[in-house]
């Protein structure tokens, strides 16, 4: 019976998330969905790819968040079109709540949406809201455990941001078991490694994105 | 009507968590609900909190992940008895879950349960499973903003471990207000300063809990 409901309210969600992304789809823009843990750094890699991408990619954010509008302010601070998703308690985004958003949205202007998820490692993955690919940062501090312990968001994400990497000499992560661990749930997963503070590996990551859209 | 469920769902749960805190005063158990985003260092607190206690308090161990036994095994090698639980993809446990693994927990001949909830900083707050109090631990390299953005964590939780001090040095933190905010949302919030890699503040932290059962 528990099953039923949640593949009932997972069916519903998959229909509006059809429904999204022909909207997308048909306004030209992609869109990408962006997960990770709270503090692995997702807004700080939106800041430096859209200062990257800025004059090449039309850019805008939809920003989700159980409460608060700080990652909203520190996007807008970039210049790009930005609006604030507060879930009110729901731990991750669903179709529906970037559909009731879309108006706020200038589509026709834009070549490139990006979601941030609310930060978990769980739930968001199992929702799409209508993007054309999944991608998570996970910060190089939470250690190489993740993979194994998180599956999903590594099977369901085309790209694995790894951040932090400034930290590597402080703290105790074994990069290759990470990697490895990742790359067994997912052989297809492209890896990033980046630091949003140093700016280290970020060209990578910004061409590649800039090569999807 | 989506509220209507919602609600239902939780008022189930806290029917059975109130089962289960009674099995736990008859059986003389004080039991406290670890909650943290992954990777914040939840297990690793918990070895070092065993360690530092289990010479005087018998302590036994509950650990919920979506997937894989590595943290079990991690308590486990610390030899006090533990039972993991897989949720299977649900982001954090209930007391249902809980329930079902007590028959496997000696209670008769322990003095304290520490429940490991799932990595999340959101819904495993919501859910009680028949504890006294629940406490937080937060990596400080998750950064300052987690107590606006996740503020019921912060509301529910007895205590919070701010994790991994000896990383101040190399990130962007701004201690004062992530305790100025977590306090503005919880008064009666007891915060600890530790670092399970070089065992600073841990002393503290241990003492304070063995100081409750």
């Amino acid at each position: 019976m528990k099953v039923k409901v949640v593949t009932r309210i997972l069916e519903a969600n998959e229909r509006l998330a059809e429904e999204n992304r022909k909207r997308f789809k048909e306004a030209g823009v992609f869109v990408m969905n962006l997960m990770g843990a709270p503090g692995a750094g997702k807004t700080s890699l939106l800041e430096k790819t859209i200062l990257e991408l800025k004059t090449r990619v039309r850019i805008g954010v939809i920003e989700g968040d159980i409460a608060g509008t700080d990652d909203a302010e520190r996007i807008h601070n970039t210049g790009v079109p930005v609006v604030q998703i507060n879930t009110g308690g729901a731990c991750h985004l669903d179709a529906n709540m970037i559909s009731e958003v879309l108006p706020e949205m200038p589509l026709g202007e834009l070549d490139m949406v990006i979601v941030e998820n609310v930060g978990n490692l769980v739930c968001p993955a199992e929702f799409k809201v209508g993007e054309d690919i999944k991608a998570m940062v996970l910060s190089i501090t939470e250690g190489h455990d993740k993979p194994l312990k998180y599956p999903l968001m590594f099977q369901e994400s085309a790209a694995l941001v790894l951040n932090k990497v400034d930290l590597l000499p402080y703290v105790n992560v074994d990069m290759q078991k990470l990697k490895n661990d990742a790359i067994s749930l997912n052989p297809k997963l492209k890896i990033f490694e980046v630091s949003c503070k140093t700016g280290e590996g970020l060209h990578r990551w910004t061409e590649w994105l800039n090569g999807l859209k």
